[in-house]
């Protein structure tokens, strides 16, 4: 690589930022990934770290190590700040504090999406996101306490609110949580409560303003999810639109009702990465009311042919905010950018190639919707696994994922059943509850 | 189990408080095992964690779930305050911040040790501790971000110092850290800080104030272990007192040199945990100058038949503070119990069955005294890996930790490097320094 070699600075190592730097391998190019994390987070089975069943590292290699083979890229730690698109230079914040500018010729911002409440960020403290691997930690701390606080308390009404768990928000996530909760609480803790806790006691709500379990699926397996939920014990309240949270729990309409839980997790919302708001305001490109980028068919922002936005923060042609898409951006962005440094014909405008979605429900149920194929049950749990397990980065983590599932089925026990700071978290708890 | 049955109160489930419980299974009493955290921690591998190579549930099984087989304990998460010995009762702070009460007939206090900063606890901060799960999470974090930092610093005297890793305290813990930091940075992190960092230029500076490595091992093995971390490249300097710690590094006697190192990790001093001081307030015992309570021959506390303190929180005919006499206490205190309630002849005093010492230095080598047989390198180093197996609490810790180290070796390579929160970390770090 010579130092004149054409920079490709990519921001964000989610699925498309680490899809676009892998394409870029071969080309005449050297990259730079930036991240403020120094790990990419396989964000489809954060649900099991948060539900003590995988460790962090499973689901969350390091950048490094995901591309120690690939000679033209290089990694740094830092959070991106701004764009300063004149000078073509990041503004980068390292993780040591000081502050870097990195040029580029030709920029990647796949910065992604994080929670939004809606206009009500006061309620983050109590209804607990869990789109990070920090989120997911803390999550699983909580719903431990939350069983211990059970078991240890004396007034009834107070060990039902702890035994209450909330899950605000329907979609994938909500209902994979929802899931795991309920098989944790059921088959996990029960023996280890033996005594303390009567665990069909647990509660689990979902919750969800629109009418149905996740949406973007067909009406059939939307329906098998809400009954697979049922019969797992999950309480599945829809068109119910929560109007406030605190430390007691939620409170929704219609109705105003009320219902009492130490535990709420969010999954309700999500919105672009605050960087997408500040590469438009760089750029002058407009963006939708989750704050994505509105971008060219080529996935460039507007008058900007050098900058390119992918994955969770651009809105383009309706495409879902998941991994796939993200993924095939990232490898459609590294092919334009081969073409233009080769001089070749470029290629046509972004095509999404939808091969399916898929939600895991229940141990022992998921639902799958490939190309109108429509899988439920054990079959669709299969092709569930079988596409996760796929996807995962590396071998180590997809043989140490399967270890942990194995053990799971055979013996119902969870190996990360870590609650890193009672103390901490019973604070903030108080705090809330005050 | 009658409610009339025999209460026993364990507090603290380190190696000796769960010995205790174990060994109570089959005896007529009601045992409850009180701690402040919801897992037992396997501290001998505790800094393989604190270096990315363990995930944390590996060295950390839920409390719950080694007891779950025992029908005669129950498992209480909350933190104890204070004993009530007249009213033969526990002060217990719960995980949600009430207050509880705890009665007992038979009383085992086995709440181990914490670091000493011998008086300076300022030093904390900075010169951070591994005792602790969430210390070696921190350390974890520090350790992975210092490399990040130096890879990104400009200045070469700031790549310097964040390049230098400085161990207080030489005995087992700082030994091991050593070794396993070197190994880290010269093999795991050379492939993939490629043209970013020289490894050969991370410097280990292992400092202790007494001459030797290893204190209560035999002349022989220090120095074989002294020579095997200098040719890892760890500089040992041996007769060093420090003397100051603050965020540019350490000043240490003779002639207050100063060693500039963004991290510094204190293995120095341990003391009796807060809860020794607690007990001999409530006792009348007396405590050693480390806060250890000195006890009767029969672990007994003074004057209290009916009170035990074991493990790392007593004195006792010079018997070190590690896992086997902790566990050997634990059991010979339970069949003090059983003798007593079966009004059988009660056992002679505690005897400590010294089976050996043995530390791991390098990867490929540990030292080890069993029983006068001196044992090194590779040799030493598959009994370290037996011995290590064989203690650590169930198969499925077993054979994931075995196939995490199966995987270094092949590959050099370490699941867990995980950062979780940069930002925080520079937070503290950057308050330090100015």
């Amino acid at each position: 690589m010579t130092a004149a070699a054409h920079r490709v600075v990519i921001v964000g190592a989610g699925f498309g930022g680490l899809a676009a730097a892998r394409a870029l391998r071969g080309a005449p190019v050297e990259v730079t990934v930036v991240d403020r994390m120094n790990h990419h987070l396989f964000q489809p089975l954060l649900y099991q770290v948060a539900t003590a069943l995988l460790p962090p590292g499973d689901v969350a290699p390091a950048i490094r190590d995901v591309l120690r083979g690939q000679h033209n890229a290089k990694v740094l730690l830092g959070e991106v700040v701004g764009f300063d698109t004149a000078a073509k230079e990041v503004d980068v914040v390292l993780s040591d504090g000081a502050g870097r500018k990195i040029g580029y010729d030709t920029l990647v911002v796949a910065a992604g999406a994080t929670d939004s409440y809606f206009g009500h960020d006061e309620w983050r403290e109590v209804a607990r996101p869990m789109k990070t691997l920090a989120d997911a930690i803390d999550l699983r701390s909580r719903l431990l306490s939350a069983f211990e606080n059970a078991a240890a308390a004396e007034d009834p009404a107070e060990c039902d609110r702890w035994m209450t768990i909330a899950i605000v928000g329907a979609g994938p996530t909500g209902v994979e949580l929802a899931g795991q909760v309920a098989a944790m609480a059921r088959r996990t803790l029960r023996r280890q409560f033996r005594g303390l806790l009567d665990p069909t006691r647990v509660r689990i709500v979902l919750l969800d303003a629109v009418d149905s379990v996740l949406p973007p699926f067909s009406p059939k397996l939307r329906e098998h999810t809400r009954r697979t939920l049922e019969k797992l014990g999950v309480e599945v309240r829809l068109g119910k639109k929560v109007t406030g949270v605190d430390g007691d729990g939620v409170v929704y309409e219609p109705g105003d009702e009320r219902l009492p839980a130490r535990t709420v997790i969010w999954s309700a919302g999500v919105k672009a990465s605050p960087l997408a708001e500040e590469l438009a305001k760089a750029t002058g490109a407009e963006s939708d009311r989750k704050g994505r980028i509105l971008v060219e068919p080529d996935c460039a922002v507007p008058g900007h042919p050098e900058i390119f936005a992918i994955g969770d923060m651009i809105s383009l042609n309706d495409i879902p905010g998941v991994a796939a898409p993200a993924i095939q951006e990232g490898r459609y962005v590294a092919k334009v950018i081969g073409a233009r440094l080769a001089r070749t014909p470029r290629p046509g405008p972004f095509r999404y190639h939808d091969r399916g979605t898929m939600a895991t429900v229940s141990p022992g149920d998921a639902v799958a919707d490939v190309r109108g194929l429509k899988l439920t049950g054990f079959i669709g749990k299969l092709a569930w696994a079988l596409v996760h397990l796929t996807f995962l980065v590396g071998w180590r983590n997809r043989a140490a994922v399967m270890l942990e599932w194995a053990w799971l089925v055979t013996t119902g026990r969870r190996s990360q059943r870590i609650i890193l700071e009672p103390a901490q978290q019973q604070k903030i708890t108080r705090t809330h509850r005050s």
